[in-house]
């Protein structure tokens, strides 16, 4: 078997075989094939795709190219969930402790922050004292003993996913279905839990900029689930504009708490129970209303933030700033965002808002960069709504007045104003399950 | 400007501008731009293609990479001429004197062997003594003396093109109509000639598969040339059997001497006379017909031959063994292949052929490797001959039976038989100048 050959099978748009994968995936790790020609492959496969085989193949190349986590120590049915990445995206900080209140364990490996999307790593160690670096028997032992734990991920995990990721990232060759897929299912299978529920982002400020995309995504990496006999189930939700109204990592940590207050933004609310209870349901808890009925329950009494104060303190976090009543800043510089313009607000693009985001310190825009826990953004108005000249359009926290007026300037250009009411945009615009699609407008 | 956001325009089928490309090619060779980021550029280039203008753009940014030879110096029009590879192709070391016998210069840097093609460089070699790495001053002194000179490349020679080749390599991106027609008309261009007679081969043993393919590579460099402001034109000619009766590299040149004494196979004095008249007319000799039988009559004068004796004893040639009368042997083994099946000859895959002489010692498998300049092979029958059993099919030369035995199984595989006479395959297919394309069946 020749690289050269596999390279030009893919070129003319053939199928490869489960051992020219495995060659290629083995050979690449073994720097016996070479950064070009994975990089003219990579290429071969974004322009003229794969198959779902092959897509199984390649998950199962990567999979077997590191550790897997082995769970069976940890009782009960192990639920993990993963988002495509979006701005604004906290749930996972609520949907774990949330389904760990009935029984569900979420053992849960996080990833940093991706270019504007944040990474629910970054958001938790905004909090002082955390440690998320542990080890296996700390982090077996809090699942089993609180329900549910978010680490971070060990670099062990699916190593040709990552040596692959950091070519793809340097050659244009990140859009591609299969190449999404393959990467996401292998860390996911990698991690070991029993049923998955995935949140594909679609809009701007997302890799899918389309349903349809999001769609045939979520169809492939429910069938290369099935492939490896696990139940997987995929949300596609709307990331057009950021998800509640936070952007920034505590900004984010905080508004999670509020929602498991019962307070919060609307959408996050909403959106967190509906998965949730998706979750609850992967895990056999009952029917989907029923699963829906209880993720309230467990909001509204409270119990699901106590279950994410008892893990933040297992894992070394101080919980007393969580607890106060207004949100207790830190940022040396509070600006006051106020609006130039009246009308709706018709477009708050995603993306740019988290630029915006990176810009006041809370995201990397080089590896070495040192992250601001506390800059970030807090919108006082979504789209839909209507706002007055001279009103406050959001809130911008940083540790410099030049950096606040660097993201004001990207803020202007990503807010669009309309005379009339917009028609809101669905949340939750479809489900796919190994039985099909269906699709949505839930708000 | 960044090297990610050109190969992702084209990945996306978008035009690039004369900047991007410039940009990309001078980047990579200073090494800003990465091996691995150009592969999966050239990857996009052969899937989604590249517009006359690009391919211009192209060529001109590997053009200004290194040298460009001023033939200023050289009295007259200098015509160059420049085949795509195929094998038994010998037509430079007929063409060159025979053109020169007109007063039209030829100076002509080649180039080695490449895969089962060979390379006139390699062939000329064979001739005891001769040395073809001269400097330019000797070089122009001779074509000015003489009229015609071949010498091997130099390595300063678009050094752009010289890097990305290799790369497209081992990175299966050689086949692409954009890519081949840049990397061969920047070399042309740089070699300084007024105008340019291309020689495009079709069939099993070339690059262009199929007429289709070898018209559209044709109509890009002509139009390339146009942009450069030199005439070009393009001949295709077939390449589904060796062209003559012989492959290898001294048994190659006796056969072209053969040809310049009057002699020799009918195929390859009629494409010779044939180029050679386009060349002539290139130079504004006269018309194609007035050109045509100034061309047999060099060559029937032996003036022709008396030019390349000249020619070769410039550069240090030993020309005494090309004047005897019967081939002068010099292989230690001379091998009959005798056929043992009978019919007519339906193919002669040409590729097939071609490694077969390799084998015997007349090309090179790797870089390393030693040439055997008096391997090869002398076919006894063409397609659309009869054979009987035990018939002379081919002799075969080389330094060992080993290798001939070996030479000989390649050789049964690449000769299919048939009962019934087949049509004959026309040699010359069609010519494409910037007028528009004319299509024949010349035999």
């Amino acid at each position: 078997m020749r690289a050269y050959d596999i390279i030009e099978k893919k070129k003319n748009g053939e199928d490869l075989t489960q051992e020219e994968i495995e060659f290629f995936v083995n050979g690449y790790l073994q720097e016996d094939i070479k950064d070009y020609q994975m990089s003219a492959f990579l290429m071969a496969v974004c322009l003229k795709g794969m198959t779902n085989q092959e897509c199984s193949f390649l998950t199962s190349s990567m999979l077997n190219s590191g550790e897997r986590i082995d769970l069976s120590r940890i009782e009960g049915i192990k639920v993990d969930k993963h988002s495509t990445g979006g701005v604004g995206d906290k749930t996972t900080i609520i949907l774990a402790p949330l389904v760990a209140c009935f029984g569900v364990k979420v053992a849960k490996m996080s990833g940093r922050a991706l270019g504007h999307t944040g990474g629910t790593v970054d958001k938790l160690e905004s909090i002082d004292g955390i440690n998320l670096a542990i080890e296996k028997e700390k982090f077996f032992k809090i699942v089993n003993e609180i329900g549910c734990c978010v680490i971070s991920q060990t670099s062990n995990l699916v190593p040709a996913d990552k040596k692959i990721y950091a070519l793809r990232d340097v050659t244009a060759t990140v859009e591609s279905i299969p190449l999404i897929a393959s990467s996401i299912m292998s860390k996911k299978l990698a991690s070991g839990s029993d049923c998955i529920l995935l949140d594909v982002k679609v809009g701007d400020g997302a890799f899918m900029k389309n349903t349809k995309d999001a769609i045939d995504l979520s169809r492939l990496m429910v069938e290369i689930g099935d492939s490896f006999k696990k139940k997987v189930v995929s949300i596609i939700t709307d990331m057009n504009q950021p998800l509640g109204n936070a952007i920034g990592n505590f900004l984010e940590v905080w508004e999670a708490c509020e929602v498991l207050k019962g307070r919060g933004p609307k959408d996050l609310r909403n959106i967190s129970i509906y998965l949730a209870a998706h979750m609850l349901n992967l895990a056999e808890k009952g029917s989907f209303e029923k699963c829906e009925k209880m993720a309230k329950e467990a909001i509204d009494s409270g119990r699901a933030f106590e279950k994410l104060q008892e893990m933040i303190s297992a894992l070394g976090g101080d919980i007393s700033v969580l607890l106060e009543d207004e949100y207790p800043n830190k940022s040396k510089i509070v600006y006051e965002y106020l609006s130039d313009f009246e009308g709706y607000i018709s477009e708050m693009q995603a993306d740019k808002l988290g630029k915006a985001a990176m810009i006041l310190g809370a995201g990397r825009q080089s590896k070495e960069e040192y992250i601001d826990p506390y800059a970030g953004i807090i919108l006082n108005k979504k789209v839909g709504d209507e706002i007055k000249k001279g009103e406050l359009l959001a809130m911008l926290y940083s540790s410099s007045v030049n950096r606040c007026k660097e993201g004001e300037n990207i803020l202007k250009n990503a807010i669009k104003i309309s005379n009339v009411k917009p028609k809101a945009e669905p949340l939750i615009k479809a489900k796919i399950t190994n039985q099909g699609v269906e699709k949505y407008s839930l708000l």
